[in-house]
């Protein structure tokens, strides 16, 4: 089969590797499945090894969101069958253990990463190629009910594997409430993720941070109710003015720099909350005295999206929130090296792939 | 009249200073009151500086906590009347603008502080003294009902001023609610006021963090149904152990050091909560990328607690809760010294004062 491969900044290749099969050694046999990829996508998080900004050991496969079909169970998966449409979460989870009882399956006590290892160390697909193995296959899969859906639904069913519940978990983290007032940081696909999210848990008020059009407008579409194109301090001060002189109630972090979260802290008014789901990279900690003075919260992190999806689904199905609107290119599988390249130049908010 | 007065490093002395008088200028004209005080006490956030480990200006009139007797009311002050039995928060505020309105009247954007200077610059006495001027009276002050109490409540009154309430805002910043599991880090008398708030709040299991055997009787008293002597990676692995390997839901961090952060971040389960009263000393800044991994949340600082006060005091008043219990020696003003060195030393829990 064909699957996407990092070998170095900027060079990504779609190349034949083996065709994954069933676990045969380690804690997880049984309870595997091998899944056919109906569409995948770039990731916002996956252009920071493009960049060169972390440097994994490459090559290495790639790719953390997924819808498919299943195309094989082992002996003891019961809940998922053959033929069944799944949305795969970006990471694998058990959803028996503490950590998955207790909502937070990014901390499964088995878990795993695509393009990584699983609990038991044995190599696991990425999510950008033709099939994946799947570990703790009952445990990491949502069915879709009603099988292959519409091609329409099918960006919107994708964002339920990442991009649309990180958004919900930065605004879930952030606190926001109904007649809240919020801030989005980041007008990425996430950052966008977080405006619509916002809307939907009934946020008053909410302040897109971005300086292009094109994503200002899909803000807009997403509920933002006012767009924010200054940065820094001058970004601080107008969002301070636009509330009362203090701020939002509510800033949604989703960029993962020092300047971000500087800039998302300052932000929020005292005893505010910051929820913060952008990968954190190359800024210094969070400066505890400043959150003591003005007990403004922060909370966040890698968002455990499995734990999100039966929520969300039945609205994703019924039309009710459009979150697959964050992609506006489509490729196809073999063309993954434009797809990340036009993330990567901001001409595209968010690649779709399909293999 | 006499007041304490800090000269350095453990030199405390109690001198006759002017009687304060009703604001002539600035603009809290008007609106302030000149009360007696009935009880003050020493702070675990006075021992910074009286061990030297801040250094303030000096010489410096201290203490922040008081129950008093309102004296003298400028023309503007239309609540609290000559003759009320009043608390004070810690600080003062309008009670008018939009921090005190949504809570955190800590960031009253007209407060100041006891022993400091008023919003307009002029001086503001101490609370360890005989008189004390309290700017913006009616925002700042909590009318007693009834008159003099009872001396026997008089200390859980008082703690109504800072110690109990600021326990009680570090179980609601680390979200305590019925059933949830806690552990609070800090055996002073924050840390025992954490422990009765979180009972109080509901927790189902309340782990005291103590060696000292007093405090560990007292915590177990206000609830605690644990009480775990280790610290650091030790005190961390026996956290996890009681709670399903994972640590518990929410902790206290109480303390304000560096060690005393990271115990409490390593301690809490993913996906819980840190809430946090201690002043932060000497440590560093929270590390984002644990908490990203961990979506461990951080939130707390300087407790509003004239915000908390309508809610508490009655339970005070009835005697459903006994949160004067911290103070374990009372002293007279002129025996401000050894009120200070008794708590240095660790003689004491907290000293209460009596001028």
């Amino acid at each position: 089969m064909r699957a996407t491969i990092l070998h170095g900044p900027r060079d990504i290749r779609v190349e034949e590797v083996p065709d994954p099969r069933l676990a045969a050694t380690g804690g997880g046999v049984g309870r595997d499945a091998i899944v056919r990829v109906i569409a995948a996508c770039v990731c916002g998080s996956d252009l920071w090894p493009y960049r060169g900004v972390t440097t994994p050991r490459t090559p290495k496969r790639i790719g953390h969101e997924m819808i498919a079909i299943v195309e094989e169970v082992a002996a003891d998966v019961s809940r998922v069958r053959v033929g069944d449409v799944v949305i795969a979460p970006f990471y694998d989870c058990c959803g028996e253990c503490v950590n998955c009882r207790n909502g937070f399956s990014t901390s499964c006590r088995e878990g795993g990463s695509w393009g990584g290892t699983d609990h038991w160390g044995l190599d696991v697909d990425g999510c950008q190629g033709e099939l994946v193995r799947v570990p703790h296959a009952d445990g990491t899969l949502t069915v879709v009910d009603g099988g292959l859906p519409d091609e329409a639904l099918i960006p919107g069913l994708l964002t339920l594997s990442d991009v649309f519940l990180t958004g919900h978990h930065a605004a879930i983290s952030a606190n926001v409430r109904p007649g809240a007032t919020v801030a989005v940081v980041g007008d990425g696909a996430v950052g966008l993720s977080g405006v619509l999210a916002a809307r939907r848990l009934g946020a008053e008020r909410i302040v897109a941070m971005s300086r292009h059009e094109p994503r200002q407008r899909l803000a807009t579409a997403f509920g933002a109710t006012d767009i924010v194109a200054e940065r820094g301090d001058e970004g601080v001060a107008i969002l301070k003015d636009m509330f009362d002189g203090v701020g939002p109630d509510c800033v949604l972090e989703c960029v993962g720099t020092k300047e971000s979260m500087d800039q998302a802290l300052r932000s929020a008014r005292p005893g505010g909350q910051v929820g913060f789901v952008g990968v954190p990279h190359g800024g210094p900690e969070l400066p505890v005295r400043t959150m003591f003075a003005t007990n403004v919260g922060v909370r966040g992190g890698v968002a455990p999206v499995r734990d999100y999806v039966a929520e969300l689904l039945p609205e994703v199905l019924d039309g009710s929130i459009a979150p697959g609107r964050v992609f506006d290119a489509t490729f196809a599988l073999d063309d993954a090296a434009e797809a990340y390249a036009a993330m990567d130049e901001r001409r595209a908010i968010k690649s779709l792939l399909r293999p």
